[in-house]
């Protein structure tokens, strides 16, 4: 798209941004589904869509910043670009929402090679082309040093699933397996090369956009919510906003093949537990109406569902072992790193 | 509003997030006219919301960089915060959208006293208080070095007025008077104390919201736009952006007073017709249209409401003062801050 058909003046600035645009473009090829909502696009003061009617409009933001979220030496740009785009992508997944589109906040330092951020720029775009929706906006700032990405989504959903509807008798089911994002950020964080399954839940977790909706239709969840800050601490918050207790199994929970070896050990349990980034989801349903879909489920998206606890009366979160003993529970991904 | 109410873990990245929601909430007094159409709030995975039957849903975002938009020792924190909210909140009023909310997303190094995001969080809810709208949600990360403020907006429109509606023919008018903000910026760089009613131009912003809304319900807009980039780069946004040929004449523009001692000097042309951040509006309307309603708008707002000149066929942006000589344009606000 060229900067007249951004509807933006020429000048060092709109280039950028359109360069920027375009790449997004790029990186999404042809998944435009909701291009008919769309009546005012990018380039103009805001972006203006209709929604299907009867139902919410559903926002999140995720803010991605250099040396504290990622770093430069770790992945590609594309690579920054598209986790951005997921991990917030992701909230709306957790809602149980279809994602309308997304508006990129960047900051970058003036000297950084052009080419960054239409790397950037595409990483955003393919992550777009795989969980849907459009580019509805953004803008482009300097910065007088790290680069930072904040990700805005808008989706709509006919009922929102939030963290709050979780009832003493629920059953706790999740999705996939965990620990690969932490495993392959210890590695990095180590200077080894993370084995490639690791490194690629790191680099490319798929949002659980379809599953969530797929689980909203097809049983009753009473809550809903993404694995980013690992599982003890999102089990907490659903604990938490729903006045509940939330009892886990260590031996259910679904392991990734990079944390495996080291479930011995403290760190290994660290990283299945409290390791973030995985972007799997975590529910809970009243008893018995999980285990008929779950075939269906995991035929359809080639990903495990697996029951790992139940909630009670009480607060907070306990993990168990097969004898009963609860197993610590440390770590968590704090995204101010002041943990 | 304590951690437990935003349905999230204590922990310290908890602690700073529920403190700057509260000072958003202190700030914002009790301005909170959407509270219906909230369904889930801040402290979820996102937030969802309904809207008003048969209207659309406006998006946008605007980011400010310490050291690129702002300098901490020129203002307060809960002025960095009441600007970043107020720039925001203008798309809106450019597009005549009703505020819906807002998301915030503030990065900041972690050395940095609690009681400057209570401060920011304060300012953002003032600006909230002043033009409406929920604090929808946000994030706070942690910045390696510079503070950085990502403020989204939602709002609604049953007609969202976009620039590319100006046609040939058509009026230009704009609110206020233009280029205070850019006086009392050029005084803090050449450090001097602006004088107060320019230092409030550029502090205490007041987005046309009400403002814009009314035009568009009481005459026809074709375009509308707000200042913040000044006043020859937006008109050249709306001339691209409708390709149409917008010619202004210098003694009609609306003079601050800041900068009237100084129209003679091609640095006070440059603050009247380059000087970003005024956030009044140029709107295009038929021709006659506007001048009936012009008494009640200016009874009604208290603001000054101007014509300036017109569209004609052609592209780009021409001033001619009363000789019908070419005034020359330059500067414009560049937020990459590379011209």
């Amino acid at each position: 798209m060229s900067a007249a058909g951004l509807g933006l003046n020429p000048g060092p600035e709109t280039a950028w941004i359109a360069a920027l645009f375009d790449s997004v473009r790029a990186g999404q090829g042809e998944a435009c589904v909701h291009d008919t909502l769309l009546t005012i696009g990018p380039g103009d003061d805001a972006a203006a869509f209709e929604t299907p009617p009867g139902c919410r409009v559903v926002v999140s933001t995720d803010a991605s910043v250099e040396g504290i979220h990622f770093r430069r030496e770790w992945m590609t740009w594309e690579t920054i670009g598209y986790r951005a785009a997921a991990s917030a992508l992701s909230d709306l997944a957790a809602m149980a929402a279809v994602p309308i589109g997304l508006l990129l906040s960047v900051a970058l330092p003036p000297e950084l090679d052009a080419s960054a951020s239409a790397s950037l720029g595409r990483g955003v775009g393919e992550a777009l082309g795989v969980m849907g929706g459009e580019l509805l906006g953004g803008v482009l700032v300097a910065s007088p040093g790290p680069v930072m990405v904040d990700a805005v989504v808008v989706g709509h959903a006919d009922t929102p699933v939030g963290r709050g509807g979780a009832r003493a008798g629920d059953e706790v089911w999740v999705t996939g397996a965990l620990g690969g994002a932490a495993a392959a950020v210890a590695d990095l964080r180590a200077g080894l090369e993370p084995i490639p399954s690791a490194r690629q839940a790191f680099e490319r977790p798929v949002p659980r956009v379809a599953e969530g909706r797929w689980l909203a239709e097809e049983t009753s969840l009473n809550a809903l919510i993404d694995l980013s800050d690992g599982l003890s601490r999102d089990a907490g918050h659903i604990a938490t906003a729903s006045g509940v207790r939330l009892e886990l199994e260590f031996e259910r929970i679904p392991v990734h093949p990079a944390v495996e070896p080291y479930l011995e050990s403290r760190a290994g349990r660290r990283l299945l537990l409290g390791g973030g980034e995985d972007y799997e989801l975590l529910l809970t349903a009243p008893a018995g109406r999980v285990k008929p879909v779950r075939g269906g489920f995991e035929d359809r998206f080639r990903l495990a569902l697996t029951r790992v606890g139940r909630v009670v009366a009480g607060a907070g979160v306990v993990v168990t072992d097969a004898g009963g003993t609860a197993v610590p529970v440390e770590g968590g991904y704090d995204h101010l790193g002041l943990t």
